[in-house]
């Protein structure tokens, strides 16, 4: 191993950084050169690399987004790109590739490792929606960002006495809406991993209403459905003045809190050792407290749920 | 003048409670006491009223939203209303009244003084579309709060090299707009106090990526048009990866800002000192840097637009 | 188990609010009254105490601080205070109790079980300090505090190309440095738990400033040096223009992370859980993801350290 | 007037980058070329210049600090120095110059404009003690950094029923200390153009706490007094658990307000203004919301002090 590239691929998460400046760091600290693939896949096709040195990486680690950019890359979907982006990398002298972002390029990764090219994927996304780890690179900001943005909508909830529907992000995961629903002591909470009863959800918000609760929120995973539906929904069922916000892509920025920076770090160092030894296909996560590293396979067919005891603790504290 | 009452009326605004703490505070400085109407005319309606002291203003400046709560009221627009509420105030012995915001409040405020009941309002709205101020309470916290909000949305506009709509509020007024957009750099601000050319917007749009441009920010002021329609055409024109926020009521909540803190401080006071000197019917305002206080009549009949050199400073500076 | 009481003791942490609106939710949905206990042990013996119900704790879970206050208590370190506390903890029907703050108040609860009062320990500060748990409540939302203040610093540290001390707290524990250093990519982390030697630091500086870094950011733990002292060593061995900030009681405040409102929530029901299965003398804490239960003769005897790998990592990183 | 050079110089100020960025892209917008000239007057006399393109200027407006840097530069004091400087500015083609920073920097710019080159300055320092305008760039953001810090003391305050005592920056100005103290609802502001009297401030402080204050703020600007001994003094005439923080280099950094981003945006658009209508000499400012031009000698000279009616009204409505 002299010289290694790293990537990231998929929708940016906050961390993303963090987690290139600690591969580049770590990896010149053991004396190899590092190469920074832009625009993943589609960067890794067109042969759009640029050597990275400590310098490169400086600066950075608090800043949302990610340097090397990303991108969606369709031409990678078939093995004459894939062979293309075979050929870059061995152009260009890359022994071994780091690639940071959700399933979709964890796919990749373990294409490219099947091809010969030792490849290691590090999980960066805000939906929290891989298997074999507990979180995601960008998942903790994201929570974060969703929980100011309700505790703003709670001072004008409470001045008005309404009720609020939030949409959040989180693809086909509860994640997000779950943590932050806890965090923010929403009244409700809709995940895509368990049913709801629009009717019951309405009998406690007037069962609040009843006891003097000057507000109520309602946060709706967006897998689990329409925030303007259920709005709609509730407005029809109660007569209340009910509003909707949908989140949006603020969601997907801000600087990465210090829990994603440090996760970033960790995942970045330990990819960088996995490649110095030799392996490959492997995905870093960390599971309880500890940083670990799942063959990607595996982890492609694990299935995931959020902790759903937090699902019922959200019921329990927002009586 | 032995008692005066404080009321906050229409959507609420960061702010609000600073103005209630320094009217109250003012009041009992001059040796005054303050009773504390709640949900607006709704309450004056009803007699929601609650005496206030030094205390039931402790530790709330920091606070968004407003403790006395605020309603929309429909009996208060029929004369009959209007004596209930009259017959209210003097009911509780209060000799004269401060409400807190936006133009609907005023018409109310006016009434009253007609009435006899010395009334003065105190501009308390994020939309900045009240005339004879060049600040409402509230808006300075909207901008910032829609800045940083954008600040969030470049990041992963910038790793995405993505085209994004972002609507804002502000009724029937481009101010909110128009101040984030020039704090953000957005390369377009849509306003209803000016016509845009979509054709020319992409055109701009166009040049900006040719020049290697990683993003393109365009703020909506709600009165100017739907984000979602926008962000559609300019899909259509360029073909581009358009993505759409609505950033929603987020923008009426958060701690106010400094800016906020004080211009409610001083608005607060100076709308006590009228009331002390035997004034009613006026508006207070805040010209040039000085708190002024106009006849309401006059400020409900005044036009007002924003500062439209800034629509040409906001051009000019995101070539 | 017919009624608990709650109380917060030692240094106040943000979360804190968070766990006491989880205990008395918890208890309430399982039929418990609730008494909340203000400031500490001193409220205790005093007899400072409040029925909660639903409403007590509805919009805190955000708030920084302690609703309930909290006092250092010199008496409760005497027998004969102990048994007042134990007088008034029957007096108030009292069954079990949650005390929520350090290992000074976890003594407490030691001593309170001893004496048939069934009692809880929740680990709430900010400094990390406690054996047994690997997150207290609190450390979440300081180490983000001082991320965010370092990253402030930062900007003007990179305008003047000067190198910076900061010291923070942590009493004699490093963890608020050591996170806060990993995630804000400091040159050099001081920890108490580590040796560190000023000479070897200043030759890493020096290579920074060689190699062309603007800025230098050392983080100090209050339990490793002054940061003053720190800061004059280092002018003088490199002549430089050194500034120096001490952090300071920000530290301690703040609306809560997502993070320690999630802990706080999950501690505060377990801690509830336990008093109903009729257990006692128990420290609650989260190891490897876990929500766990401790004696508390055990974790008071435990050592602990903060992970020394981040240590490590920091200096692997900030090459 | 065909190329005009920029600078930044004295201590950095949140929004120098926005001003930076105005003056880059309004002179390119009127076809002349703009240079960008390093560490303020050191670069100017070492020719540390470089050519400024608008992507130069891209994606810093929310960025504190200034990515021009600045230094104190001792050589500019010497007439040698200032003709150094200026034989640098004929070398790099410079016809005009606009110098953003505090009062030190404009005597160089009334220098540099009596030496034949055609000086603009403009007021940035978050310390707002410039004559002849009513904000200077970075002051709002300063303010508002500081009040989010009192904010979360505020926290720790209440919980512990403390007295706290922070000292704010301001240099020989009490603006700082002042608008954070009205912002804030401190119990007393300490400032430099106001005597105070200690023994009416804790008169003033147990008054409160009989009627129940849970926590009492002093702000001290730096230039009024040492916090550590103001609390000291406190203590002794207290008896109470007074604590100090000195709030320190946190308030020079963070992304810029709105206000902020919008005055240097004014600012920066009027100065190159001026420079291309032939003008020197001049400061720019902001008076009554008006963009103003003053001679920089009559700015020089002008005495100033904060709005002392903000000061009444703090002790008013902190009653």
């Amino acid at each position: 191993m002299r010289k290694i590239g790293v990537l990231t691929s998929g929708g940016d998460a906050p961390g993303m950084n963090a987690a290139i400046r600690a591969v580049v760091r770590k990896a010149i600290f053991h004396g190899l050169e590092v190469a920074g693939i832009k625009r993943g896949y589609t960067g890794l096709i067109s042969g759009d690399i640029v050597p990275m040195d400590l310098g490169s990486v400086g600066d950075i680690i608090h800043r949302g987004g990610t340097i090397l950019q990303t991108a969606r890359c369709d031409e990678f979907r078939s093995e004459a790109g894939q062979d293309k982006a075979v050929a870059k990398i061995k152009e260009h002298g890359i022994d071994g590739l780091v690639v940071i972002g959700g399933d979709g390029s964890f796919r990749g990764a373990r294409i490219l490792s099947d091809k010969g090219i030792p490849t290691i994927g590090i999980p960066g996304t805000i939906d929290n929606d891989i298997p074999c780890t507990d979180y995601t690179i960008g998942f903790d900001t994201a929570v974060n960002t969703v929980v100011e943005a309700v505790d703003k909508i709670r001072d004008t909830a409470t001045s008005h006495e309404r009720t609020y529907v939030i949409e959040v992000m989180g693809r086909n995961a509860g994640d997000i809406a779950l943590l932050a629903g806890v965090a923010c002591g929403a009244e409700n909470v809709l995940v895509p991993e368990a049913k709801y009863d629009i009717a019951a959800i309405v009998e406690k918000l007037k069962r609040g209403a009843a006891r003097g609760k000057k507000h109520s929120l309602i946060l709706v995973a967006e897998g689990a459905g329409k925030g303007f539906a259920i709005g709609e929904v509730i407005r029809e069922l109660t007569g209340w003045d009910t509003r909707v916000t949908v989140l949006g892509h603020i969601q997907r920025g801000g600087s990465p809190t210090a829990f994603d920076r440090m996760l970033a770090s960790k995942m970045g160092a330990k990819a960088v050792d996995l490649l110095i030894e030799g392996d490959q296909a492997k995905m870093i996560g960390v599971q309880g407290g500890k940083v670990t590293a799942t063959d990607i396979n595996e982890a492609l067919c694990t299935p995931r749920s959020p902790d759903m005891t937090l699902y019922e603790l959200a019921g329990v504290l927002s009586i």
